[in-house]
């Protein structure tokens, strides 16, 4: 009897994991890039869910634990420091496809994502937002920039970044986020990478708590 | 006979008035704003004629006598000084419509043009571009920046003007220009107006012709 049921759960097992296989072939096809799908099914319970900022990712987490995901499951890179230069190559890629970058920084980490979307079809535009891997109380105390440079043109954004609490599609769909043509992002494109600066800083009311 | 020669020189003029009045009557209605037609006559042999950059405009003309058709014909402002802050109002008004100063500063007039266009049907969006009034050669010695700076977020565009020899139209179209969508000029507006601060510097190269 002991056997049979053995049997049963690793049969049940193999179905799951079919399953899962089909899931992520399916949100690699459609994301155009490594994308891996993982189901956490504990911990949950008492903090809200936090989606993956990723467009084709169905995960779902609590805060603590979206720093893991991306690094684990979407090998998002981490770079140190006040400044940084991310390099987002492959532009020419066909919308929709994500480029995400962590950045860590006075105490906290950042998630810099870069979108291609046909908001309007046939015309595919980027969005470039900065998220904090913390609460929106914890974004409000904080100032990030991009900016582009290149050809004789500068084009800078400086907003508060945003909870990745809130969903990414939202702020994107706003349109309060950093907005580029694919005419545009071409004067900004060399040999099909854009180079994008990133700096954050700690805004007056917060910084003694930044610094922490 | 010489009567009748005025008489038929008179009833001319009334026809060439009447035509004048139908033609600047439809291109009121198209703008939905108030655009006077004057159409030069003289004067336009040996020189590129350049064509108003105002969209629903049909006027042409030398580059030196752009400046007086667009102060007396569209009483465009001329605003003096390194820095400004141009403020247009009615931002709601329905597209397409154009919001235009002149700048005056470093010896030579430029040409602020904010467009509300729609490129994509149901989507109008902001389009803002410097022009200097005069040669491609001489905007080259330039760098304009517009910015806009309100409810913790600033955008920045710099850029070289263009000549208003080129076409508005095709600088919008290349998407070589600050590009807002309603969303975003709505974040940027204060009761229905948008700031846009401009500057104007003259790039080293060219400094010293620029100061003369």
């Amino acid at each position: 009897m002991l056997f049979f049921t053995q049997c049963f759960g690793a049969v049940l097992d193999l179905i799951h994991l079919r399953f899962q296989h089909y899931k992520a072939k399916r949100v690699f096809s459609a994301a155009g890039q490594l994308v891996c799908v993982v189901n956490p099914t504990h911990n949950l319970k008492g903090a809200p869910p936090c989606t993956c900022p990723l467009f084709s990712c169905p995960w779902e987490g609590r805060l603590e634990v979206v720093l893991p995901h991306l690094r684990q499951a979407h090998r998002v890179g981490v770079l140190q420091g006040a400044e940084i230069v991310f390099l987002a190559m492959d532009m020419h890629l066909p919308a929709p496809a994500d480029w995400i970058i962590v950045h860590s920084c006075l105490g906290h980490h950042f998630l810099l994502v870069l979108r291609k979307q046909e908001r309007h079809e046939g015309h595919p535009q980027f969005f470039a937002t900065m998220m904090l891997i913390g609460t929106p109380t914890q974004a409000d105390c904080f100032t990030y920039r991009l900016e582009l440079n290149r050809n004789h043109r500068r084009l800078k954004w400086e907003a508060t970044p945003r909870s990745v609490l809130e969903c990414a599609d939202s702020v994107i769909s706003d349109g309060d986020c950093l907005v580029l043509s694919t005419a545009l992002a071409q004067l900004f494109c060399d040999d099909g990478g854009l180079a994008i600066g990133i700096a954050i800083t700690a805004t007056e009311a917060c910084s003694s708590e930044a610094e922490v």
